[in-house]
């Protein structure tokens, strides 16, 4: 493990004792019969903010709901300042997931509160800390769905998304709890961007490069932008699997294999040309209700999920996508569906901010590291709001969205220094 | 349609409306949601056989039951022949299947039997139809169980597989039918096999070839046989699908895919060399319990099902698989497991059954046509067992094992033409 500096006494324990304390409380209160579930715009999600406006409240620090119904916190006397920093992230989770994707951000924000207030230290300038609803895409279908609530950027067709468990609409839980759909609908931003001067995220790496390059937190970038396909179905014709001649056949499985191989290879391609790009097909199936080992399938479906720091990649890989399921149509006499695209942009973080992340980060003992994001974050929406943005990453094993996420608090905490380091000293 | 020689008068005319008949009522005794459901070794199976024998009696011909609790057919007299040929099939279907797929062959031997009946003739040797239970894997796994049972060659592991519905043994399915579970499962065979001097078996084509060379019956050369495996599982390492760098990934799906490919180009190779071969994967399925669009999954599995009439070549193609997993194993450090393998060994139809049914079918009018058949049959297992075996393929639309079977009487009627001139003529 790379050199951190020691705890400066007792602080650092407070902040240690504090920040476990939290983690295992909002765990205990959330369990699933595995990990975490925290639902989005659910009453869990709701108790989990509540914990957080008595924990924050019996710190001497204000509370308060915006009008997306996530909960605010700052120094006392800061709550009505013209311009402020946020320090955000989300408290719900995946179904089954690990306690700290979106929560460590949160906790993050209450850990540089709460030491400053016990400090009796103020910040450079003014500091709010948001708990967002409502982040993870497994619960609905769309991702970032209360940043983009807030920002007056979720569209219609995402409030129509259904649950997955209850088959109610997104906007049937949002209105369940109180958030002003129609305003919501309309695209109205339900806060003034115009007083956020910065947006600040901290977040545990979701992929092994801190782990792998023994590095206890980073700066991050930017954010990969993506092109997804929940389900593409390629449709093929279907026959005993001994009576069909090779030449009769109309075979999809063997046609998706042909095009996730096409695409793996130009992914290498790609890599060598220095440009940047992931690409995944996490969920693959013939149709049970049909599939036998003795028959050729009709159909397969499977999801697809390209991500890159450039916009031009992404053009690529799409055009790319397209003129390789047209040639194996021809080829293999079968037929591609892709359903709906999903399309995230890439986001940049903001250089000056990235830049004083990066001083902040030498400032507490640290060799600076910058890196991309791999997965999407709120502060991609923010920064799409144009809100200057930026993040700080945490080392972490075995990923994220599963209960095995291990984030040790040490690390954490270099991730909190570097943010009350930047935020205690700014210019 | 190719030239057949129009119906001799009132015999035809009663061939067709006598297929017709049994066809219609046996399909409205067995109906499911869609098509026919008769699952080996039920009462539905039970059902259908007391049916056909009810049809037998009123026909005058004679009616038993072998130890297999299959039903035996003859002309009166031909019970206690020393030796008979015997024209078989199954009366099982797949679930949701056609109606066509094994009781074809079981109506083709009784109409033979009804119309030499009728017309008071004999046949050169005598005849025994046999209408099996038990041939389709979809109900157990195992397939071909009636007739391995019958010639003793059910293997026990066999009789342990468990039954897709209730779960229970097809030994205790068996049992309850009242098979003599001890025998089989001590290989004894249930009948008396040197009493057999031939097994021919009519059947639908399960694929297109007929269809597409527009000929309504063929005489079949030999049954592919088989490798299968019911479940390859590819495991990986789960991980998001932003977040973790290609150089990081051991990602199953993409190794599949690889597989699939590499063996779809080795399938045109073998074929170019002149050799025989079909190749189908038709259950694949990443986990329903952890897959997601976002997520590189940990694991996928798949079935596969390779067939060739050359033994040599099965095991060629047995050996590329593994040479072909072990390496992308060491290149995409994933890991295959392939679970049980099945075999089933390629059978060929015995030479002068072939030549003499070659020759019935030009008496009947028809040009010869000779074809293999892809999809086995029980016809297999007495070739295994020793009896000389042939088979007469009847053209059909859409495959077999679903509802879309479309067999046309007349060319049934043309199958039973060359069965019937073989059986009637035999030197």
């Amino acid at each position: 493990m790379n050199a951190r500096p020691e705890p400066v006494g007792d602080m650092h324990a407070a902040d240690h004792a504090l920040a476990e304390r939290l983690f295992a409380e909002i765990a205990a209160m959330t369990p699933d019969t595995e990990g975490v579930s925290r639902p989005a715009f659910s009453d869990i999600e709701t108790r989990t903010l509540k914990y957080l406006e008595d924990f924050a409240r019996s710190e001497g620090l204000e509370v308060w709901y915006d009008a997306g119904c996530n909960a605010n916190f700052s120094l006392p006397g800061d709550r009505e300042a013209e311009r402020f920093a946020v320090i955000g992230s989300h408290v719900d989770s995946v179904p089954f997931g690990g306690n700290y994707d979106g929560l460590a951000g949160v906790v993050a924000g209450l850990v540089c509160l709460v030491r400053a207030h016990r400090m009796g230290q103020r910040f450079a300038r003014p500091v709010h800390v948001l708990a967002m609803r409502g982040e993870e895409s497994a619960w609905f279908g769309p991702c970032y769905i209360g940043s983009k609530a807030l920002t007056g950027t979720l569209a219609g067709r995402e409030m129509d998304a259904r649950h997955k468990g209850d088959g109610r609409t997104l906007e049937a839980h949002m209105e369940q709890i109180g958030l002003p759909v129609d305003d919501i609908r309309a695209g109205k931003p339900l806060i003034d961007l115009d007083r956020i001067e910065a947006y600040l995220e901290l977040h545990i790496e979701q992929g092994p490069l801190l782990v792998g390059k023994d590095i206890p937190a980073a700066v991050v970038s930017g954010i990969r932008g993506n092109i997804r396909y929940r389900s593409i179905t390629c449709f093929g014709e279907a026959g005993h699997s001994g009576a069909v001649p090779k030449a009769y056949r109309r075979d999809p499985v063997l046609a998706m294999a042909d095009l996730l191989v096409r695409l793996d290879e130009s992914w290498t391609t790609i890599l060598n040309k220095g440009d940047d790009l992931v690409l995944t097909s996490g969920v693959v199936a013939t149709d049970p209700e049909k599939h036998a080992m003795s028959r050729i399938p009709d159909s397969v479906s499977f999801s697809l999920d390209i991500r890159s720091q450039k916009a031009s990649t992404l053009d690529d890989m799409r055009e790319l996508l397209e003129s390789e399921m047209r040639e194996i149509e021809r080829d293999r006499k079968v037929r591609f569906e892709t359903g709906e695209e999903l399309r995230v942009e890439p986001a940049l973080c903001d250089r000056d901010l990235v830049s004083g992340l990066e001083k902040a980060m030498v400032r507490t003992g640290l060799e600076p590291f910058i890196m991309p994001s791999g997965g999407g974050h709120d502060a991609a929406v923010f920064a799409g709001a144009g809100v200057p943005s930026a993040m700080v990453f945490v080392r972490n094993r075995n990923g994220s969205h599963n209960p095995q996420e291990a984030m040790e608090i040490d690390d954490f905490l270099a991730g909190v220094d570097i943010l009350f380091a930047f935020l205690a000293e700014r210019p």
